[in-house]
């Protein structure tokens, strides 16, 4: 991909698009574009490390145990390590797409 | 500020306004808004950590010691530590945000 993050999105894709923009030992950034995906139903994001994440375009719906998190454009979450989360959902309408920071 | 990057942005600032998004002992996530501003002519930064810095509204030009970077909205690029850079111009039509990501 160019180094541009809302150029070169995926077209007809079955499942959202995860493409790794930086990798270091401390830290890994990537694109995330999905259109109209969620996380399957009984499924949890339970991970090892830390994400800050943001919605750069369209819309979606992050569910925590606790809450539903509506995201547009500009909205960032903290989500530390371990905490559960799944997407709940994410806008038919056009691509969303997330900017996904994951570090220890 | 609020949980998104393009709220509460400041008005009238002399120089570029940089706020923190996440501090850990792995990464730094800032936001940073200039608005026609630019580094002094012989100023230079010579960082100690990696910084992954994108632009995602307004427009950048940022200076290394071998080229210049034109930046639009969407373009990342990732600067090692130790590389010499400094910010050219930002446009003074609109403000503009970046967010940076510092790692070591």
């Amino acid at each position: 991909m160019s180094s541009n993050l809302f150029q070169d999105l995926p077209r007809n894709f079955p499942t959202e698009v995860f493409t790794s923009l930086l990798e270091s030992p401390a830290v890994r950034i990537e694109r995330i574009v999905s259109h109209g995906h969620s996380s399957p139903r009984d499924f949890w994001y339970d991970q090892q490390q830390a994400e800050w994440v943001v919605v750069l375009k369209g819309a979606a719906r992050i569910e925590f145990a606790d809450r539903m998190l509506e995201m547009r454009p500009g909205d960032f979450v903290a989500i530390p390590a371990h905490t559960r989360h799944r997407v709940d959902w994410t806008t038919p309408d056009e691509p969303t797409i997330w900017l996904a920071v994951h570090s220890s």
